[in-house]
């Protein structure tokens, strides 16, 4: 992997599947080197603001409710009655802004390594940030593995894993022991849902590995779902749920009713998700 | 739009939405000059061969069964019986071979204006051409506007649209008056279904322009369905579908127990590529 700047584009090589996406860029609005990783935030042309983390873009302003809204509603609209919310990662709060949007959720704890991710997204992402003053929310800027490890069993409902990819620092969230801690934390419903890599790059290099250690950890039901990201390598993307239990049907009333706004999600979108094409059957 | 060539890399820049899109490439294969475009297949490192005409990136090997089996069987499984099908472009027939799997079809009739293409695809995409020699296909090397202005009334039961962006010579295939010429020719319950560009990038600028000419034309119903597409611009296309009568219920127990192979499409994918986003409804 390698970053290319030239004539105002900001380019991610994915050189594991020899492709790159590139935006235009206005101006680099924002750079940092935190006790994590390097930060970058840059005006673009046609895409809004934009988050780089060590190179790979990690959210854009134009695209990110596609991802955002896909990592929550399914897996909460999925549960019988979400009430604790554990989100790992998530940093830039377009995740916990979509889950506070559920007001059978009492209480979300997001666990996030790199607090600088969260003042930073504060200033360039505000329209991500509007729940952060919710009183249901709790921000614990560390190691969301260790944190799992201690977690009291049987406290939370669904955790949302909205982590970096599985290299370097997020690695062990792929790993079947941090799924085990998750099982545990988890009630006797819970869902575990965690962002999955591209389905046309990275099928079984990581997703497929991921059902395995999933399963390895007890879970007894995993299944994929799928939505476009343009940003993100190939521009196709994925997420894996894990159940303790099987995994309830939608609650559809709810969501044919849903109370709150969406721009990319609802009834349709959430059972066409796991449609699941030939290849990777 | 420009294109950039170096290093190895060949890029396809989306000016209009301020986004780029590279692979890898190991050589340029051919290139040439036709009576109407320029024509260049360049190995890459990835995705296999590439074909890419006037600098837009037409298909690669590696994920082009997504868009050819999305052109082809959504339409020819919503119709009752599909017996005549024409194609309007298609010249790597990558859609002619999709089309030919369906055993009810009787004959297959494919207008490309450029001969050169589809004899190029013959040889860096052999693959995709092992229905041309099919006793059931026609190729006409012409205009298709002009064909299909002269084509027999209620003759064909399926036309596929399968060109380039409406810019240049394919601008006429997205406008009222050809489509009038695609009803009269189709049959009864026939059917037209056409690629309709990104749903992030030309949603108000393309697809819904063509909803209105496709209805000025007495369609009565017009359906989009969508599908990832890494090699095009956003990496998410569409493709749109009009009806002379109301769109059919898939032929569902046909599909579950298709008779042939396909790589993407499958019934779920099937009803999962009409769900629609909230922010296009």
């Amino acid at each position: 992997m390698k970053i290319q700047k030239n004539d105002n584009w900001f380019t991610e090589v994915a050189e594991e599947v020899g492709c790159a996406f590139s935006l235009k860029t206005s101006c680099l609005l924002h750079q940092e080197t935190s006790a994590y990783q390097n930060i970058e935030i840059f005006q673009t042309q046609h895409f809004g603001n934009l988050m780089v983390l060590d190179g790979f873009i990690m959210l854009s302003a134009r695209d990110n409710f596609i991802y955002h809204e896909m990592m929550s509603h399914p897996a909460l609209f999925s549960h019988p009655s979400p009430r604790h919310v554990v989100i790992v990662g998530g940093g830039d709060c377009g995740t916990l802004q979509q889950v506070a949007k559920h007001t059978c959720v009492e209480k979300i704890t997001q666990i996030e390594i790199d607090e600088r991710v969260t003042r930073i997204a504060e200033k360039y992402f505000p329209e991500l940030c509007i729940a952060n003053e919710d009183t249901r929310v709790t921000f614990e800027f560390r190691d969301a593995i260790e944190w799992m490890q201690y977690a009291q069993e049987n406290s939370v409902d669904v955790i949302i894993v909205d982590s970096t990819d599985p290299i370097g620092p997020a690695e062990g969230l792929f790993k079947k022991d941090f799924y085990a801690h998750c099982y545990t934390a988890l009630s006797a419903q819970g869902i575990l849902i965690q962002q999955s890599e591209s389905p046309l790059a990275h099928w079984q290099s990581i997703t497929q590995p991921m059902h395995k250690e999933m399963r390895a950890a007890e879970f007894i039901q995993t299944k994929t779902l799928f939505f476009p990201l343009p940003v993100y390598p190939t521009g196709w993307w994925s997420a894996t749920m894990a159940a303790k239990n099987d995994i309830h049907l939608v609650r559809d009333i709810e969501v044919k009713q849903c109370a709150f706004e969406t721009k990319y999600y609802n009834y349709d979108i959430h059972l066409a998700a796991f449609a699941m094409p030939n290849y990777l059957q």
